[in-house]
């Protein structure tokens, strides 16, 4: 068996299932409370019982054509916006349609673990560009230029960064916006944790928007509604309209009742605007709570800019993380995501956004091992 | 532009949005009442804030194939059941994971278009078996047979089938189940019809289950639940796991609102059961309706044994279907299906699974030009 993320949520919840009081913090997902849903769900549930357009329904891509045109001053439209069923399923539709075999797309070291997967599927060739331990995980991007060559096609970005917490900064975004119409790259910009920016760091590309960027965002990080199956991105036109072609072949479209209600939070921008302030405050809680508990045994973890996860050091007397995760879900009950799949065998990962007990639970059963 | 399928709904759905009194017959999305859903959707949506496992829900798997072990006398158990969203992520993954580049993909027109296009995705070699008019679209397995060459490795059947009603008898789906365990190919039998089976003709592959077969289904057909894209589907251990790798690597898993309302339907058998026989009876009041209506102008059409669409002859001043479909949508404000788009071009194909008053105006604007 494969050890994938996969594998480790779907064992906590067997175990879950079996009575075993498990702490999961495997997946980042977020289980703070979502915008207000009941009357929502009342007004809008009967009107999803039939197909929206692929791509997604028009108002809901106008709607957020809108709010991140105002939010980053850019120039989007309807036909710049694409809804998928996930930002995953958003990716895993734009690599398949920008790579042919054999064509280079620049992943970074510590990645998502889909990136890589995803290249495959299209048969590109993943290259990984390592950031490393001793420079904190931060990006060179000086030294991320002088990788590009003439075939590479796609550079995937993630700002904030899972599982990491980097954040790119202003100048950084801009620069790589500028190289990738320069040197004929499009830019993948993975920006799913928009909300979680703790340092008023982030940035999005949507900013430097122009032919090469493209920019997913997520329901499942934004509203915290992971199951609800929704993201969006914004592209240059000829390429969303391709996605719509494809995506018609593969989902049809997200689900409808997802759309509708999603639409309807995209109504009130000032609402959600509130909203993020709250959600990050709680996340916010969270992150200093770990903090504290990991400063105070003196281990070693990314300080996290922004994000719902935090990255840290596996004990010593462990060969790898995959064993460690092993024992922690195990003996100790207490789910988290081994770095191996990140591409970094010494650090784990946990998930941040869960209740405070459940977070201060966890990190107990995890620093018995230090 | 393309004219898909997704062209016809979009354009028609702009039309209304316009205000024009658009009668949509193009996609086979019934309008029939789902299943009771309120309670449900009050009792799980807060439960579906987070992902459910790739694959689907494990109670789900379960509930499922408990359902169709029981309909059709076959061994399944949770590991052979996948659920994915809608019965089209299903065959895309299905067809990415057995095609190797350049390998036989078999299909039988008039075909539903997503499955050449899954094919190319896939990157295999689309070979197509045509039935004709004179045969009344009837499909013939020995002819079929002859068809097989050592790089098939996939033939995808459609029973009830979409466009044409047809449906396989009983010692045809014994003899392809048979012919593709000698020949060693994987036979996919889209089943999303199969409640629509109005000459008690229909039998499910899973009657002959064995390693090289797999059979989809839908919420979408079965509960007229399209909006809500689930599908689920049946075939060996090894390939399920598979399968449950891609997903959570395309879209995760799908909508975890939608998944756990349907689970709840599967709870109680006896009460689906009753709930398939109403919905049936409503389908073959419309199949009644158009079929009086088409023989009283005396206009061509494919007798449907099962399905919810109609297929018919274009009028002969038109030179083929997607002119005919043109005007129709633009001057008389109703949408079709032009036949094109399954490889047949002098037939329209019409969703019978609107409303009796829908379906008498639609017929009344179309029958003007014959």
């Amino acid at each position: 068996m494969k050890k994938s993320l996969n594998y480790f949520f779907s064992r906590a919840k067997e175990l879950k299932e079996k009575g075993e009081k498990v702490i999961g913090l495997t997946l980042t997902s977020p289980e703070f409370p979502p915008p207000p849903l009941r009357k929502r769900i009342l007004k809008f549930y009967k009107k999803s019982f039939s197909y929206l357009p692929s791509g997604g329904d028009f108002k809901l891509r106008e709607n957020l054509a809108k709010f991140y045109s105002k939010k980053w001053n850019a120039p989007l439209k309807k036909e710049n916006t694409f809804v998928g069923s996930g930002g995953k399923e958003i990716l895993f539709i734009l690599l398949q349609l920008i790579l042919k075999k054999g064509d280079e797309a620049i992943i970074i070291s510590p990645y998502w673990p889909s990136y890589p997967q995803m290249i495959k599927f299209a048969q590109g060739k993943v290259k990984i560009l390592k950031t490393s331990e001793k420079d904190s995980f931060y990006l060179d991007v000086e030294k991320l230029k002088k990788e590009i060559s003439p075939s590479t096609k796609v550079l995937v970005v993630n700002t904030p960064c899972n599982p990491t917490g980097r954040v790119l900064k202003n100048e950084d975004v801009k620069f790589l916006s500028e190289l990738s119409l320069k040197k004929n790259f499009i830019l993948i910009s993975d920006e799913v944790y928009e909300i979680y920016d703790y340092e008023k760091k982030y940035v999005s590309f949507l900013r430097y928007f122009h032919k090469n960027i493209f920019c997913v965002f997520s329901a499942s990080k934004t509203f915290s509604l992971c199951g609800w199956r929704i993201g969006w991105g914004f592209g240059k036109e000829t390429l969303i309209s391709k996605m719509i072609d494809y995506q018609s072949n593969l989902t049809t479209s997200p689900s409808s009742l997802s759309q509708l209600v999603i639409r309807d939070f995209f109504e009130k921008p000032q609402e959600i605007g509130k909203y993020f302030e709250k959600t990050k405050k709680e996340a916010q809680k969270r992150r200093e709570l770990a903090i504290k508990f990991l400063r105070k045994k003196r281990i070693k973890f990314v300080f996290p800019e922004g994000g719902i996860a935090i990255f840290m050091r596996i004990p010593l007397n462990f060969k790898n993380a995959f064993s460690f995760a092993q024992t922690l879900l195990e003996k100790e009950k207490v789910s988290v995501a081994p770095g191996e799949i990140f591409g970094q065998r010494f650090y784990i990962r946990l998930n941040l956004a869960v209740s405070t007990d459940a977070l201060e639970e966890g990190l107990k059963r995890i620093l018995k091992y230090y």
